[in-house]
């Protein structure tokens, strides 16, 4: 063959695959600017492995696979540098610096050293080193040290037996139960690279609403497997269980926590587990929350339920993450002040396994929430956060929103808890630890994955399983850093894309909500979580329709928490209620959370609330139309599979948007009595035409 | 860049991409075999085209696709060979020969000619002209013109609104509803691609147990969208319908058949269809079946039901294909019976746009059934036949089954309908409309496609899709042959692993079949078709308990259809009847069809039934090993990734073989109060055991 026709070859490899998303972040394609690369190559001669576990081996592959991409040329994987320079070391090393988790890079006699405390540090390091790589940075502005901020860093899916994905909008469960154990899908290996190159670090693999099937040996030889290949990659496994596990697979009569035969059988079942996967992390479990059964089925607590299991995990390294999403079918009480409400008093009743693993927000993962009260009130209590990374409330797979400043509002949100000076007391602080001094930390972010190629459905929406990684590393990045460390990595170098992407995704959140639940809204939706309906005033429970959340009458608009109201703003610290406790001075984003509000009172924005919810749902149905402009413009530097994929999503977002508005709009307006302030537009349908659009979606 | 570097940099290109399985059998690999490759190329010099029609260049495109990858260099498409020779010419021509879709290939002063009558004739051609390079067969043995013997030649698509597929073991839906018609995902032009290189020329895209949503303009918005992709591949869309459409999304009080309104509601409707679709293809029904409303809800018959949508098609190109599939919970009946019992009488009272789609067995698609009785019986009405192409009763996706043996089992088989001389009658003969002399000729595919990277879950599964759709053009091809043709296109060119591949594909229906439901045996399912349940005797309809088909007892087991039983088999002509009637002559395939057989008869295999079953279901399990060894000799000449995945299959197939075979041979046993013969071993688990494991795959 001659060099002409190789080099047609290779174009033809080259062109025959488009960029379909399935590399996520981790794409290794050539460095275009040579000196660049050859500057990278002199540090990256050899790879040398001190010792040979099955995590540096990983670490080896990954930094042997990244290099050879990026720049070009096989980078050989040696046992011992011996006297060799211009390599990168990997080594376990004991280290003042280190925590569990972290790692080091340095530069030791000519080499490149990458250490850690285990050899999953090790690997978070090289994953490291490959991002400084990606991002074009220069390698002497190597972070010498970096460790995880929090101790369990975890994906949650909520993922069924049957493949289906209870909120997910990316195909198919990743997990092929019926082939498993006897056949690995090479996915569930991407799936943990990709995690490990964030410091994901567990996976729990199933739905919280949680099928018994999962404690089965049959099921458990299939969950054995995935943990096989996870293990190399730092990543455990955790199951979520269904508590009365023990009567409808154990043949008992009860599931009472107390019983001496249920705590056996967990103690048993719980052997089994560890006997086929020693590395097993622990249980996840959603309990007398929405119609699944627990221990208050058996008249005992939470708390009761909770310690049974840590009590079987006693013997083993794992934990037991209990989830406070729980509040009761009552049209008096407040949704807001339920999970306090029942957990409040087991504040420090918990066993040490226990971690209590906290919603966000006190709702239900709203495109905006004030931060959950328990985060401020269960000071006794390990707390994990529970962040959706799914887009359930956010436009499924086809609204581009960057998650990141969600997350972070929430994290620097301040409790204030103990009295703290301002910014001591952080949600992040809470949940790290450091504050309250716990010993567990954890993060869990509900996974917006599936069978689709690319992994997300949306491909923008790859950006917020990165985000959340980083950020249950290292909490203090900045959404921004995050965003722009992303597109660099994803999408393009080139330098104006860069930074007119990343300014589309800083905005697209705040966009999202003022077109879909400005001003403090929530919860607008009907049973698809897809469609408005705002109207919806009919379910099985009272606290599932729309209008017990905005609560709209003649007067105005807005749930009133104060005192005169449900007074859920006395779940919080007295200056947190400070805060919101005064309409007028309630921050806008809050408004309607915590007051309502007449349809006629001046904002600080010099607008009427009325007149204001207006701009917001018109505005943020235009700005749509702006994102749509930005995305245009990067169009030479962006893959044209992708570029067409996203702005093809775009157009139905801009669509959708102006149903969401036109749907606010025409129903609130009947209540408000004024008028369409100028220079927007009354919709050009009618209430009955959107409604009619909403039932298309309801159609069996 | 130097020659080595560039080498490298093809290897590198060549080998990050294993063969995940995407590219069916169009795969257009470097042929390795240099001559044959200059051969080939000495009359491929150039492409053609006569005229620009979008079929014409997705022709071409296809052409120079196939020919850069197989040839491993550019060819180029011209608008006017002139002069020219050694190159492609595709050409629309009148020929007497050629029948609408058909084509031919013909040498013409130098050049190769593709003509067809029509540009999708022109399109199969370049297909059938690329099946000839990809099957290294020499360009010399050119079939010279080849036309469907089949008409309408379907896929249909029992896929939900929301992403789910009935039966679907592949993945989600391909249609992805929440994106179009706004984003076109690239994979719907592979499906099509892979569609029109079968000669399939028509898609259902929505499940039969229909929802009223396709028909509302939102999602006739998003079919037409697909429409579009499809339309330069010959490929039309039809829309299964939900009856009461006019009440649900109409607002009409009744969906009577006979109701002027209704009938004015669903001529617009079509209008509005063919405004938007131009190429509209018609309509699939399932209607009073298994729950699904229908005209007889208002004491209408099917004819009334299917003629009324033919009125409405009447103004345009587009068929009515009205299901048989009907049976009544009735505990006395024989299910059998019902398609030709409600049938029968309205023979020849359909409209002429109107065919009648029947199963290709009597109940349903079991992994065998003898051939629908209304072939032979509805003469005057033309019949559709339709095959179920995903494993809903053949092991899922986890099953190797390929189903050529059994399609072609049924099209053979003979109605001896008007008296007719052996051979003459056959189910394929009816079908292709010649027998009976009807203009309207169809053939049904239930996909297997889905969301999965290969389309099709098990990689041999392909295989299935691929010979349902060679068949659909030409029934007279043998299973053997589309076999081959199949795994040298998609598996591998080496002579001895392609006879091997073969020889396996070939046996493991019938492997499938003893293991499973041997001498006739049937549906011994629970609701999820999975697992083995030939003991379940409660449902919410005594027509589908398993007990209900197998008749056991201690007598013996099957189900009499002689005149001493339900007489089932006077459905039939006399000449089948007699082949099938007498359980001394009756073909063990079909004993237990037709006959309660006593445990201890001797059959023609010199075996009781009893020890004939157990041979059966014991040297059927056994035969999954020697699948396995078969496959393990082939493994240097598969792809690597592919040849992990049909092994790991295999040991899941292996592993519920034997639980199928243990399950049935428990249960039988204490009827048939008899060992096990030698040389087989009594399962070493009890019939709990196994229903144990039965019942996992029940829970939630």
């Amino acid at each position: 063959m001659h060099y002409r026709y190789l080099l047609f070859l290779l174009l033809l490899a080259a062109n025959s695959y488009a960029d379909d998303g399935y590399r996520l972040w981790l794409k290794y394609d050539l460095i275009n600017d040579a000196p660049q690369r050859e500057t990278y190559s002199r540090s990256a001669q050899f790879i040398a492995l001190t010792s040979n576990t099955p995590t540096l081996k990983a670490a080896a592959d990954e930094l042997q696979t990244g290099l050879q991409g990026l720049l070009g040329k096989p980078v050989p994987v040696i046992a011992n540098a011996g006297n060799r320079t211009g390599g990168i070391i990997l080594t376990i090393r004991k280290a003042q610096a280190l925590a569990k988790d972290g790692y080091q890079l340095s530069r030791e006699k000519g080499n490149l050293v990458i250490g850690g405390k285990t050899d999953a540090g090790v690997l978070y390091g090289a994953f490291a080193l490959l991002r400084q790589l990606q991002t074009l940075q220069p390698l002497e502005t190597l972070p010498r040290t970096s460790n995880p901020k929090i101790q369990y860093r975890l994906l949650n899916h909520w993922d069924n037996p049957n493949g289906s994905v209870e909120r997910g909008y990316a195909g198919e469960s990743l997990w092929k139960w019926y082939e498993l154990p006897e056949r690995l899908d090479p996915r569930y290996r991407d799936y943990a690279r990709a995690n490990a190159s964030l410091g994901i670090n567990g996976t729990v693999v199933n739905n919280v609403n949680a099928s018994a099937r999962f404690l089965t040996r049959e099921y458990l030889d299939k969950v054995a497997a995935l943990a096989t290949v996870f293990r190399p990659y730092g990543i455990r496994v955790y199951l979520s269980v269904y508590f009365p596990a023990p009567k409808v697979i154990g043949g008992l009569k009860t599931a009472d926590p107390l019983d001496p035969e249920v705590r056996k059988w967990w103690a048993d079942k719980t052997k089994e587990i560890y006997g086929l996967i020693p590395d097993f992390g622990g249980y996840l479990v959603k309990a007398n929350s929405e119609g699944e059964p627990g221990p208050q089925d058996y008249n005992r607590t939470h708390a009761d339920g909770a310690n049974m299991l840590a009590e079987a995990l006693k013997p083993y390294d794992g934990i037991v993450m209990w989830r406070a999403f729980v509040y009761k079918a009552d049209p008096k009480a407040d949704r807001f002040k339920a999970a306090l409400e029942e957990f409040g008093d087991l504040d420090g009743k918990f066993d040490p396994k226990v971690i209590v693993q906290v919603k966000n927000g006190p709702i239900d993962f709203q495109p905006r929430e004030p931060f959950s009260p328990l985060f401020g009130a269960m000071t006794k209590t390990p707390l994990s956060i529970e962040f959706q990374i799914t887009q359930e409330y956010m436009g499924f797979a086809t609204h581009l929103v960057y998650e990141a400043p969600l997350f972070k509002e929430c994290l620097e949100s301040d409790t204030y808890a103990k009295g703290s000076p301002p910014g001591a007391a952080t949600v992040a602080k809470v949940v790290d630890g450091s504050l309250n001094n716990h010993a567990l930390s954890a993060i869990a972010g509900v996974a917006n994955t599936g069978s689709d190629r690319n992994w997300t459905g949306h491909p923008m929406a790859q950006a917020n399983w990165y985000a959340f990684g980083r950020l249950a590393w290292d909490h203090t990045l900045t959404s921004e850093a995050i965003a722009t460390e992303w597109v660099n990595m994803t999408l393009t170098h080139e330098p104006k894309a860069v930074k007119q992407i990343t300014g589309l995704m800083m905005r697209s959140r705040e966009i999202y909500v003022d077109y879909n639940t400005p001003l403090g809204l929530s919860r607008p939706w009907t049973g698809v979580h897809f469609a408005p309906e705002p109207w919806q005033n009919k379910s099985s429970r009272p606290d599932w329709t729309a209008i017990y959340y905005h609560r709209v009458d003649s007067i105005g608009l807005g749930f009133d928490r104060t005192a005169t109201g449900s007074n859920a703003l006395a779940q919080y610290t007295p200056k947190v209620r400070q805060v919101w406790d005064n309409a007028d001075q309630c921050p806008l984003p809050y408004l309607l959370w915590f007051h309502h509000v007449p349809w006629t009172k001046k904002l600080s924005t010099g607008r009427t609330l009325w007149d204001e919810l207006c701009t917001r749902f018109y505005t943020g149905a235009d700005s749509v139309s702006w994102m749509q402009q930005q995305w245009a413009g990067v169009k030479p530097a962006i893959d044209p599979e992708l570029f067409a994929n996203v702005a093809g999503r775009l157009a139905t977002q801009r669509k959708e948007a102006i149903w969401w508005r036109d749907a606010w709009v025409l129903y609130l307006q009947p209540f408000a009595r004024q008028p369409i302030p100028a220079p927007f537009k009354k919709p050009d349908r009618s209430l009955e035409d959107v409604k009619r659009l909403v039932d298309i979606y309801q159609l069996r």
